[in-house]
Protein backbone atom coordinates (compact mmCIF):
# COMPACT_ATOMS: atom_id res chain seq x y z
CA UNK A 1 0.00 0.00 0.00
CA UNK A 2 2.27 2.70 -1.31
CA UNK A 3 1.20 6.54 -2.08
CA UNK A 4 4.39 6.83 -3.74
CA UNK A 5 4.53 8.70 -6.45
CA UNK A 6 6.44 6.65 -9.95
CA UNK A 7 5.90 10.22 -12.36
CA UNK A 8 4.53 13.45 -12.56
CA UNK A 9 2.30 13.69 -15.60
CA UNK A 10 0.79 17.42 -15.14
CA UNK A 11 1.52 20.32 -13.02
CA UNK A 12 0.95 23.84 -13.17
CA UNK A 13 -0.24 26.87 -11.04
CA UNK A 14 -3.61 27.94 -11.83
CA UNK A 15 -4.98 31.62 -10.54
CA UNK A 16 -5.72 29.90 -6.84
CA UNK A 17 -3.60 27.00 -6.19
CA UNK A 18 -1.09 24.42 -7.51
CA UNK A 19 -2.54 21.42 -9.79
CA UNK A 20 -0.59 18.47 -10.12
CA UNK A 21 -1.65 14.70 -11.67
CA UNK A 22 1.08 12.45 -10.65
CA UNK A 23 0.93 8.39 -11.28
CA UNK A 24 1.37 6.63 -7.89
CA UNK A 25 2.54 3.04 -7.14
CA UNK A 26 -1.00 1.53 -5.57
CA UNK A 27 -3.99 4.15 -6.42
CA UNK A 28 -3.89 5.20 -10.01
CA UNK A 29 -3.15 8.50 -11.09
CA UNK A 30 -3.77 11.12 -8.29
CA UNK A 31 -5.29 15.23 -8.40
CA UNK A 32 -3.08 16.72 -6.32
CA UNK A 33 -3.97 20.78 -5.49
CA UNK A 34 -2.00 22.64 -3.56
CA UNK A 35 0.29 19.32 -2.47
CA UNK A 36 -2.75 18.07 -1.15
CA UNK A 37 -4.33 14.63 -2.55
CA UNK A 38 -7.25 15.21 -3.96
CA UNK A 39 -8.67 12.21 -5.64
CA UNK A 40 -6.90 9.15 -7.00
CA UNK A 41 -8.30 6.21 -8.93
CA UNK A 42 -8.02 3.33 -6.37
CA UNK A 43 -10.79 5.16 -3.95
CA UNK A 44 -12.54 8.23 -4.94
CA UNK A 45 -15.40 6.27 -5.21
CA UNK A 46 -15.76 5.91 -1.75
CA UNK A 47 -15.58 9.48 -1.45
CA UNK A 48 -17.80 10.96 -3.84
CA UNK A 49 -20.41 7.94 -3.18
CA UNK A 50 -20.52 8.77 0.70
CA UNK A 51 -20.79 12.96 -0.05
CA UNK A 52 -23.26 12.69 -2.23
CA UNK A 53 -25.61 9.45 -1.65
CA UNK A 54 -25.90 9.97 1.96
CA UNK A 55 -27.78 13.22 1.26
CA UNK A 56 -29.18 12.76 -1.75
CA UNK A 57 -31.03 9.21 -0.22
CA UNK A 58 -31.94 10.88 3.21
CA UNK A 59 -34.43 13.36 0.71
CA UNK A 60 -37.93 11.76 -0.52
CA UNK A 61 -37.22 13.49 -4.29
CA UNK A 62 -33.78 15.37 -4.85
CA UNK A 63 -34.51 17.39 -7.89
CA UNK A 64 -32.21 20.73 -7.96
CA UNK A 65 -28.43 20.05 -6.56
CA UNK A 66 -26.07 22.38 -6.00
CA UNK A 67 -22.49 21.26 -6.14
CA UNK A 68 -19.59 23.86 -4.21
CA UNK A 69 -16.34 22.75 -5.55
CA UNK A 70 -16.64 19.36 -7.49
CA UNK A 71 -14.70 20.36 -10.70
CA UNK A 72 -13.10 16.76 -11.39
CA UNK A 73 -16.88 15.46 -11.78
CA UNK A 74 -16.95 13.12 -9.64
CA UNK A 75 -19.50 14.48 -7.37
CA UNK A 76 -21.65 15.19 -10.34
CA UNK A 77 -21.30 11.59 -11.90
CA UNK A 78 -22.58 10.04 -8.42
CA UNK A 79 -25.53 13.05 -8.27
CA UNK A 80 -26.70 11.58 -12.16
CA UNK A 81 -27.07 8.58 -10.65
CA UNK A 82 -30.45 9.62 -9.42
CA UNK A 83 -33.06 9.71 -12.62
CA UNK A 84 -34.91 12.10 -10.40
CA UNK A 85 -32.43 15.05 -10.40
CA UNK A 86 -33.53 17.56 -12.94
CA UNK A 87 -30.67 19.83 -13.03
CA UNK A 88 -27.32 20.45 -11.18
CA UNK A 89 -25.35 23.70 -10.74
CA UNK A 90 -21.81 23.09 -10.39
CA UNK A 91 -19.81 26.05 -8.94
CA UNK A 92 -16.14 26.18 -9.25
CA UNK A 93 -13.70 28.99 -8.45
CA UNK A 94 -11.16 27.18 -11.04
CA UNK A 95 -11.33 26.45 -13.99
CA UNK A 96 -7.87 24.91 -14.37
CA UNK A 97 -9.36 21.81 -12.36
CA UNK A 98 -12.16 21.09 -14.63
CA UNK A 99 -9.33 21.30 -17.61
CA UNK A 100 -7.11 19.38 -15.78
CA UNK A 101 -9.63 16.37 -14.85
CA UNK A 102 -11.45 16.58 -18.28
CA UNK A 103 -7.64 15.80 -20.11
CA UNK A 104 -5.99 12.98 -17.04
CA UNK A 105 -9.24 11.87 -15.98
CA UNK A 106 -11.63 11.90 -18.35
CA UNK A 107 -14.07 8.96 -17.32
CA UNK A 108 -15.08 10.95 -14.28
CA UNK A 109 -15.29 14.46 -15.70
CA UNK A 110 -17.10 13.21 -18.53
CA UNK A 111 -20.23 13.89 -16.17
CA UNK A 112 -19.45 17.66 -17.05
CA UNK A 113 -20.73 17.14 -19.80
CA UNK A 114 -23.53 15.90 -19.06
CA UNK A 115 -26.92 18.53 -20.07
CA UNK A 116 -28.35 18.55 -16.80
CA UNK A 117 -25.09 20.03 -15.47
CA UNK A 118 -24.52 23.40 -15.78
CA UNK A 119 -21.20 25.03 -14.36
CA UNK A 120 -20.89 28.10 -12.91
CA UNK A 121 -16.76 29.35 -12.84
CA UNK A 122 -16.98 31.35 -9.60
CA UNK A 123 -16.38 31.86 -6.47
CA UNK A 124 -19.16 30.09 -4.45
CA UNK A 125 -19.05 32.15 -1.43
CA UNK A 126 -20.24 35.01 -3.33
CA UNK A 127 -22.80 32.89 -5.61
CA UNK A 128 -24.07 31.69 -2.51
CA UNK A 129 -24.84 35.38 -1.04
CA UNK A 130 -26.31 36.28 -4.06
CA UNK A 131 -28.38 33.42 -5.14
CA UNK A 132 -32.57 33.75 -5.15
CA UNK A 133 -32.59 29.96 -6.17
CA UNK A 134 -33.55 26.95 -4.06
CA UNK A 135 -31.95 24.06 -4.14
CA UNK A 136 -32.86 20.06 -2.36
CA UNK A 137 -29.13 18.77 -1.92
CA UNK A 138 -25.96 21.18 -1.51
CA UNK A 139 -22.72 19.11 -1.71
CA UNK A 140 -20.00 20.94 -0.66
CA UNK A 141 -17.06 19.19 -2.51
CA UNK A 142 -14.43 21.91 -1.76
CA UNK A 143 -10.62 21.24 -0.21
CA UNK A 144 -9.51 20.86 3.50
CA UNK A 145 -10.72 23.42 6.17
CA UNK A 146 -6.83 24.15 6.76
CA UNK A 147 -6.36 25.40 3.66
CA UNK A 148 -6.86 29.30 3.45
CA UNK A 149 -8.62 28.91 -0.09
CA UNK A 150 -11.26 27.34 1.12
CA UNK A 151 -12.00 29.55 4.44
CA UNK A 152 -14.79 31.13 3.40
CA UNK A 153 -16.57 27.77 2.77
CA UNK A 154 -16.10 26.92 6.36
CA UNK A 155 -17.88 29.84 7.50
CA UNK A 156 -20.70 30.63 9.99
CA UNK A 157 -22.11 33.41 7.11
CA UNK A 158 -21.48 30.80 3.89
CA UNK A 159 -23.28 28.18 6.00
CA UNK A 160 -26.32 30.64 6.62
CA UNK A 161 -26.83 31.79 3.18
CA UNK A 162 -26.62 27.64 2.37
CA UNK A 163 -29.31 27.26 4.81
CA UNK A 164 -31.13 29.82 3.18
CA UNK A 165 -30.66 28.45 -0.03
CA UNK A 166 -32.26 25.06 1.24
CA UNK A 167 -35.92 24.05 0.50
CA UNK A 168 -37.76 22.62 3.13
CA UNK A 169 -36.72 19.38 3.47
CA UNK A 170 -33.60 20.06 1.92
CA UNK A 171 -29.93 18.66 2.75
CA UNK A 172 -26.81 20.05 2.66
CA UNK A 173 -23.73 17.80 2.86
CA UNK A 174 -20.11 18.51 2.98
CA UNK A 175 -16.30 17.15 3.40
CA UNK A 176 -14.71 18.30 6.34
CA UNK A 177 -11.50 16.14 7.25
CA UNK A 178 -9.53 14.22 9.25
CA UNK A 179 -10.79 12.94 12.85
CA UNK A 180 -7.36 11.56 13.76
CA UNK A 181 -5.06 13.74 13.45
CA UNK A 182 -7.02 17.42 12.38
CA UNK A 183 -9.80 16.53 15.67
CA UNK A 184 -9.93 20.07 16.56
CA UNK A 185 -10.29 21.19 13.51
CA UNK A 186 -12.88 19.11 12.45
CA UNK A 187 -15.02 19.94 15.80
CA UNK A 188 -14.07 23.32 15.00
CA UNK A 189 -16.27 22.83 11.69
CA UNK A 190 -19.35 20.83 13.14
CA UNK A 191 -19.43 23.32 15.98
CA UNK A 192 -19.93 26.56 13.56
CA UNK A 193 -22.55 24.20 11.46
CA UNK A 194 -24.10 23.32 14.41
CA UNK A 195 -24.76 26.71 15.18
CA UNK A 196 -26.79 27.28 11.69
CA UNK A 197 -28.85 24.26 11.02
CA UNK A 198 -31.26 22.84 13.09
CA UNK A 199 -29.84 19.38 12.12
CA UNK A 200 -26.00 18.26 12.05
CA UNK A 201 -24.63 14.92 11.99
CA UNK A 202 -20.76 13.69 11.67
CA UNK A 203 -20.29 10.64 9.47
CA UNK A 204 -18.02 8.56 8.48
CA UNK A 205 -16.11 6.66 5.52
CA UNK A 206 -12.41 5.77 5.07
CA UNK A 207 -10.64 7.57 2.00
CA UNK A 208 -7.27 5.81 2.65
CA UNK A 209 -5.78 8.32 0.24
CA UNK A 210 -6.79 11.15 2.50
CA UNK A 211 -5.92 9.57 5.68
CA UNK A 212 -5.80 6.26 7.42
CA UNK A 213 -8.12 7.31 9.91
CA UNK A 214 -11.81 7.48 9.11
CA UNK A 215 -12.50 10.54 7.26
CA UNK A 216 -15.33 13.37 8.80
CA UNK A 217 -18.40 14.49 6.24
CA UNK A 218 -21.56 16.58 7.97
CA UNK A 219 -24.85 16.16 7.28
CA UNK A 220 -27.00 19.24 7.60
CA UNK A 221 -30.87 20.05 7.06
CA UNK A 222 -33.67 21.88 8.16
CA UNK A 223 -36.26 18.95 9.02
CA UNK A 224 -34.37 15.64 7.16
CA UNK A 225 -33.09 13.19 9.91
CA UNK A 226 -30.18 11.27 8.07
CA UNK A 227 -30.68 7.70 10.22
CA UNK A 228 -34.09 7.81 8.68
CA UNK A 229 -33.39 7.36 4.54
CA UNK A 230 -36.79 8.58 3.11
CA UNK A 231 -34.95 8.14 -0.07
CA UNK A 232 -33.61 4.67 0.38
CA UNK A 233 -36.53 2.60 -1.52
CA UNK A 234 -35.35 4.55 -4.26
CA UNK A 235 -32.21 1.96 -3.67
CA UNK A 236 -32.59 -0.70 -5.91
CA UNK A 237 -30.36 -3.73 -8.22
CA UNK A 238 -29.87 -1.03 -10.85
CA UNK A 239 -28.27 1.63 -8.48
CA UNK A 240 -24.31 0.84 -9.24
CA UNK A 241 -22.36 1.86 -6.02
CA UNK A 242 -19.36 0.27 -5.12
CA UNK A 243 -19.06 1.27 -1.20
CA UNK A 244 -22.33 3.28 -0.74
CA UNK A 245 -25.66 0.84 0.00
CA UNK A 246 -28.23 1.05 3.27
CA UNK A 247 -26.14 -0.34 5.37
CA UNK A 248 -23.07 1.61 4.55
CA UNK A 249 -25.67 4.21 5.28
CA UNK A 250 -26.31 3.35 8.74
CA UNK A 251 -23.21 2.85 9.42
CA UNK A 252 -21.23 6.13 8.45
CA UNK A 253 -23.48 7.36 11.00
CA UNK A 254 -22.41 5.18 13.91
CA UNK A 255 -19.95 7.02 15.86
CA UNK A 256 -16.95 5.41 17.83
CA UNK A 257 -17.47 5.90 21.23
CA UNK A 258 -15.17 8.59 22.11
CA UNK A 259 -16.19 10.20 18.91
CA UNK A 260 -19.98 10.37 19.92
CA UNK A 261 -19.21 11.58 23.57
CA UNK A 262 -17.17 14.56 21.93
CA UNK A 263 -19.32 15.00 19.10
CA UNK A 264 -22.38 15.34 21.21
CA UNK A 265 -21.41 17.53 23.59
CA UNK B 1 -0.01 11.04 10.91
CA UNK B 2 3.54 8.86 11.51
CA UNK B 3 4.63 5.60 11.81
CA UNK B 4 8.06 7.05 11.67
CA UNK B 5 10.19 4.86 14.51
CA UNK B 6 12.05 7.46 16.85
CA UNK B 7 14.03 5.31 19.22
CA UNK B 8 14.64 1.43 19.89
CA UNK B 9 13.53 0.19 23.55
CA UNK B 10 13.62 -3.53 22.92
CA UNK B 11 14.76 -5.71 20.16
CA UNK B 12 15.34 -9.38 20.94
CA UNK B 13 14.81 -12.55 18.70
CA UNK B 14 12.63 -15.73 21.00
CA UNK B 15 12.14 -18.97 19.99
CA UNK B 16 9.65 -17.90 18.04
CA UNK B 17 9.74 -14.90 16.30
CA UNK B 18 11.97 -11.71 16.64
CA UNK B 19 10.22 -8.83 19.12
CA UNK B 20 10.71 -5.24 19.16
CA UNK B 21 9.29 -2.65 21.01
CA UNK B 22 10.01 0.89 19.63
CA UNK B 23 8.63 4.19 20.33
CA UNK B 24 6.98 5.98 17.26
CA UNK B 25 6.21 9.75 16.36
CA UNK B 26 2.30 9.51 16.61
CA UNK B 27 1.60 6.20 17.35
CA UNK B 28 3.17 6.56 21.01
CA UNK B 29 4.92 2.93 22.12
CA UNK B 30 4.46 -0.11 19.53
CA UNK B 31 5.09 -4.02 20.02
CA UNK B 32 6.54 -5.29 16.65
CA UNK B 33 6.88 -8.86 15.64
CA UNK B 34 9.15 -10.02 12.41
CA UNK B 35 8.41 -6.35 11.15
CA UNK B 36 4.87 -6.42 11.36
CA UNK B 37 3.21 -4.11 13.94
CA UNK B 38 1.25 -5.61 16.26
CA UNK B 39 0.06 -3.16 18.60
CA UNK B 40 0.54 0.50 19.21
CA UNK B 41 -0.95 2.82 22.14
CA UNK B 42 -2.83 4.85 19.93
CA UNK B 43 -5.12 2.52 18.61
CA UNK B 44 -5.54 -0.86 20.28
CA UNK B 45 -8.29 0.11 21.63
CA UNK B 46 -9.87 -0.36 18.11
CA UNK B 47 -8.52 -3.79 17.60
CA UNK B 48 -9.00 -5.32 21.46
CA UNK B 49 -12.85 -3.65 21.69
CA UNK B 50 -13.91 -4.73 17.86
CA UNK B 51 -11.96 -8.23 18.31
CA UNK B 52 -13.73 -8.92 21.60
CA UNK B 53 -16.97 -7.16 22.30
CA UNK B 54 -18.90 -8.23 19.05
CA UNK B 55 -18.68 -11.58 20.16
CA UNK B 56 -19.12 -10.83 23.38
CA UNK B 57 -22.21 -9.03 23.31
CA UNK B 58 -24.08 -11.16 20.23
CA UNK B 59 -23.88 -13.71 23.12
CA UNK B 60 -26.63 -13.83 26.19
CA UNK B 61 -24.11 -15.17 28.61
CA UNK B 62 -20.76 -15.43 28.47
CA UNK B 63 -18.89 -17.05 30.95
CA UNK B 64 -15.91 -19.35 29.72
CA UNK B 65 -13.64 -17.48 27.32
CA UNK B 66 -10.83 -18.81 25.32
CA UNK B 67 -7.54 -16.36 23.74
CA UNK B 68 -5.59 -17.85 21.39
CA UNK B 69 -2.41 -15.58 21.27
CA UNK B 70 -3.05 -12.50 23.02
CA UNK B 71 0.31 -12.53 24.94
CA UNK B 72 0.19 -8.29 25.25
CA UNK B 73 -3.25 -8.52 27.19
CA UNK B 74 -5.28 -6.10 25.64
CA UNK B 75 -8.24 -8.97 24.29
CA UNK B 76 -8.29 -10.10 27.78
CA UNK B 77 -8.27 -6.88 29.54
CA UNK B 78 -11.43 -6.27 27.22
CA UNK B 79 -12.90 -9.88 28.04
CA UNK B 80 -12.55 -9.16 31.70
CA UNK B 81 -14.67 -5.92 31.27
CA UNK B 82 -17.91 -8.26 31.06
CA UNK B 83 -18.73 -9.03 34.66
CA UNK B 84 -20.39 -12.35 33.45
CA UNK B 85 -17.05 -14.14 33.16
CA UNK B 86 -15.65 -16.74 35.06
CA UNK B 87 -12.69 -17.78 32.94
CA UNK B 88 -10.15 -16.88 30.63
CA UNK B 89 -7.66 -19.17 29.42
CA UNK B 90 -4.79 -17.63 27.36
CA UNK B 91 -3.38 -19.70 24.97
CA UNK B 92 0.20 -18.33 24.07
CA UNK B 93 2.92 -19.80 21.83
CA UNK B 94 5.93 -17.15 23.03
CA UNK B 95 6.15 -16.69 26.85
CA UNK B 96 8.03 -13.79 25.69
CA UNK B 97 5.53 -11.57 23.87
CA UNK B 98 4.34 -11.88 27.87
CA UNK B 99 7.35 -10.72 29.06
CA UNK B 100 7.99 -7.69 27.01
CA UNK B 101 4.39 -6.66 27.37
CA UNK B 102 4.46 -6.97 30.99
CA UNK B 103 7.91 -4.79 31.00
CA UNK B 104 6.80 -2.18 28.02
CA UNK B 105 3.14 -2.15 28.04
CA UNK B 106 2.34 -2.69 31.92
CA UNK B 107 -1.20 -1.21 31.80
CA UNK B 108 -2.09 -3.51 29.07
CA UNK B 109 -0.70 -6.49 29.97
CA UNK B 110 -1.51 -5.71 33.89
CA UNK B 111 -5.06 -7.73 33.05
CA UNK B 112 -3.12 -11.20 32.38
CA UNK B 113 -2.26 -11.16 35.91
CA UNK B 114 -6.39 -11.02 37.09
CA UNK B 115 -7.16 -14.35 38.92
CA UNK B 116 -9.75 -15.21 36.41
CA UNK B 117 -6.89 -15.53 33.41
CA UNK B 118 -5.43 -18.67 33.14
CA UNK B 119 -2.19 -18.61 31.09
CA UNK B 120 -1.04 -21.98 28.69
CA UNK B 121 2.18 -21.12 26.87
CA UNK B 122 1.67 -23.69 24.23
CA UNK B 123 0.92 -24.11 20.58
CA UNK B 124 -3.02 -23.29 20.42
CA UNK B 125 -3.23 -25.95 17.29
CA UNK B 126 -1.79 -28.70 19.54
CA UNK B 127 -4.28 -27.80 22.41
CA UNK B 128 -7.24 -26.98 20.01
CA UNK B 129 -6.49 -30.57 19.18
CA UNK B 130 -6.55 -31.54 22.55
CA UNK B 131 -8.65 -30.15 24.81
CA UNK B 132 -12.13 -31.22 26.35
CA UNK B 133 -12.91 -28.49 27.56
CA UNK B 134 -15.81 -26.00 26.24
CA UNK B 135 -15.92 -22.30 25.50
CA UNK B 136 -18.46 -20.21 25.26
CA UNK B 137 -16.37 -17.60 23.17
CA UNK B 138 -13.20 -18.15 21.40
CA UNK B 139 -11.08 -14.96 20.58
CA UNK B 140 -7.93 -15.84 18.50
CA UNK B 141 -6.05 -12.80 18.46
CA UNK B 142 -2.81 -13.89 16.44
CA UNK B 143 -0.43 -12.73 13.71
CA UNK B 144 -1.52 -12.12 10.92
CA UNK B 145 -2.22 -15.25 8.33
CA UNK B 146 0.45 -13.94 5.41
CA UNK B 147 2.98 -14.69 8.34
CA UNK B 148 4.16 -18.52 7.95
CA UNK B 149 3.94 -18.67 12.11
CA UNK B 150 0.87 -18.74 12.42
CA UNK B 151 -0.50 -20.31 9.33
CA UNK B 152 -1.87 -23.25 11.45
CA UNK B 153 -4.17 -21.09 13.16
CA UNK B 154 -5.78 -20.11 9.70
CA UNK B 155 -5.93 -24.04 8.43
CA UNK B 156 -9.13 -25.97 8.39
CA UNK B 157 -8.47 -28.58 11.00
CA UNK B 158 -7.77 -25.96 13.54
CA UNK B 159 -10.83 -24.24 12.56
CA UNK B 160 -13.05 -27.79 13.02
CA UNK B 161 -11.25 -28.41 16.43
CA UNK B 162 -12.40 -25.02 17.09
CA UNK B 163 -16.06 -25.49 16.48
CA UNK B 164 -15.52 -29.11 18.26
CA UNK B 165 -14.75 -26.54 21.40
CA UNK B 166 -17.82 -24.17 21.40
CA UNK B 167 -20.58 -24.77 23.45
CA UNK B 168 -23.89 -25.07 21.23
CA UNK B 169 -24.61 -20.60 21.58
CA UNK B 170 -20.81 -20.42 21.19
CA UNK B 171 -19.21 -17.44 19.13
CA UNK B 172 -15.70 -17.42 17.59
CA UNK B 173 -13.82 -13.99 16.90
CA UNK B 174 -10.74 -13.82 14.38
CA UNK B 175 -8.85 -11.00 13.52
CA UNK B 176 -8.27 -12.05 9.66
CA UNK B 177 -6.65 -9.05 7.92
CA UNK B 178 -6.44 -6.14 5.65
CA UNK B 179 -9.52 -6.15 2.51
CA UNK B 180 -7.89 -3.49 0.68
CA UNK B 181 -4.30 -4.84 -0.28
CA UNK B 182 -4.62 -8.56 1.01
CA UNK B 183 -8.29 -8.97 -0.62
CA UNK B 184 -7.34 -12.51 -1.49
CA UNK B 185 -5.72 -13.71 1.25
CA UNK B 186 -8.86 -12.32 3.29
CA UNK B 187 -11.30 -13.97 1.01
CA UNK B 188 -9.38 -17.23 1.41
CA UNK B 189 -9.26 -17.35 5.39
CA UNK B 190 -13.40 -16.44 4.59
CA UNK B 191 -13.69 -19.44 2.17
CA UNK B 192 -12.15 -21.56 4.83
CA UNK B 193 -14.70 -20.50 7.84
CA UNK B 194 -17.54 -20.51 5.68
CA UNK B 195 -16.26 -24.25 5.17
CA UNK B 196 -16.48 -24.62 9.07
CA UNK B 197 -18.99 -22.77 10.66
CA UNK B 198 -22.90 -22.96 10.07
CA UNK B 199 -22.65 -18.90 10.52
CA UNK B 200 -19.76 -16.58 9.31
CA UNK B 201 -19.53 -13.04 9.01
CA UNK B 202 -16.72 -10.32 7.87
CA UNK B 203 -16.61 -7.00 9.81
CA UNK B 204 -14.63 -4.26 9.91
CA UNK B 205 -13.11 -1.44 12.20
CA UNK B 206 -9.91 0.99 10.83
CA UNK B 207 -7.03 0.40 12.90
CA UNK B 208 -4.52 2.55 11.25
CA UNK B 209 -1.43 1.23 12.34
CA UNK B 210 -1.83 -2.21 10.99
CA UNK B 211 -3.29 -0.66 7.52
CA UNK B 212 -4.93 2.55 6.00
CA UNK B 213 -7.78 0.51 4.94
CA UNK B 214 -10.72 -0.98 7.28
CA UNK B 215 -9.82 -4.19 9.00
CA UNK B 216 -11.14 -7.28 8.74
CA UNK B 217 -12.56 -9.68 11.24
CA UNK B 218 -14.30 -12.59 11.50
CA UNK B 219 -17.79 -13.63 13.51
CA UNK B 220 -18.39 -17.18 13.40
CA UNK B 221 -20.94 -19.31 15.16
CA UNK B 222 -22.91 -22.37 15.55
CA UNK B 223 -26.58 -20.60 16.03
CA UNK B 224 -25.90 -17.00 17.12
CA UNK B 225 -26.71 -14.16 14.90
CA UNK B 226 -24.04 -11.01 15.42
CA UNK B 227 -26.74 -8.59 13.65
CA UNK B 228 -29.34 -9.45 16.73
CA UNK B 229 -26.20 -8.87 19.72
CA UNK B 230 -28.26 -10.83 21.98
CA UNK B 231 -26.04 -9.19 24.72
CA UNK B 232 -26.35 -5.74 23.94
CA UNK B 233 -28.41 -5.06 26.92
CA UNK B 234 -25.69 -5.50 29.45
CA UNK B 235 -23.97 -2.58 27.65
CA UNK B 236 -25.04 0.35 29.68
CA UNK B 237 -23.54 3.42 30.89
CA UNK B 238 -20.69 1.55 33.42
CA UNK B 239 -19.29 -0.13 30.57
CA UNK B 240 -16.36 1.63 29.45
CA UNK B 241 -14.86 1.67 25.56
CA UNK B 242 -13.15 3.79 23.33
CA UNK B 243 -14.92 2.53 19.63
CA UNK B 244 -17.58 -0.02 20.41
CA UNK B 245 -20.99 1.07 21.12
CA UNK B 246 -24.10 -0.47 19.82
CA UNK B 247 -24.05 1.49 17.35
CA UNK B 248 -20.25 0.40 15.85
CA UNK B 249 -21.37 -3.26 16.28
CA UNK B 250 -23.73 -2.94 13.88
CA UNK B 251 -21.79 -0.71 11.88
CA UNK B 252 -19.00 -2.64 11.68
CA UNK B 253 -21.47 -5.74 10.28
CA UNK B 254 -21.96 -3.49 7.44
CA UNK B 255 -20.01 -4.11 4.60
CA UNK B 256 -19.60 -1.74 1.58
CA UNK B 257 -21.36 -2.52 -1.55
CA UNK B 258 -18.18 -4.21 -3.65
CA UNK B 259 -17.29 -6.49 -0.89
CA UNK B 260 -20.95 -7.55 0.20
CA UNK B 261 -20.95 -8.57 -2.97
CA UNK B 262 -17.52 -10.79 -2.97
CA UNK B 263 -18.20 -11.76 0.65
CA UNK B 264 -21.20 -13.26 -0.83
CA UNK B 265 -20.04 -15.14 -3.51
Amino acid sequence: MCLECTGVLHASQSNFQKIEVVESLDFGKMLILDNVINLTERDEFVYHEMLTHVAMFSHPNPQKVLIVGGGDGGTAREALKHPGVKGIQLVEIDEEVISVSKRYFPSIAVSLDHPKVEIKIRDAVEYMKETRERFDIILIDSTDPVIDQSGGLFSIPFYRDCLKALTEQGILAAQVGDIGFETNIVLGVFNGLKQCFPITRMYLAPVPSYTIVPYAFAFCSKSMRPELGLGLSRFDEGFQTRYYNPQTHGAALSLPEHLRKEFEN
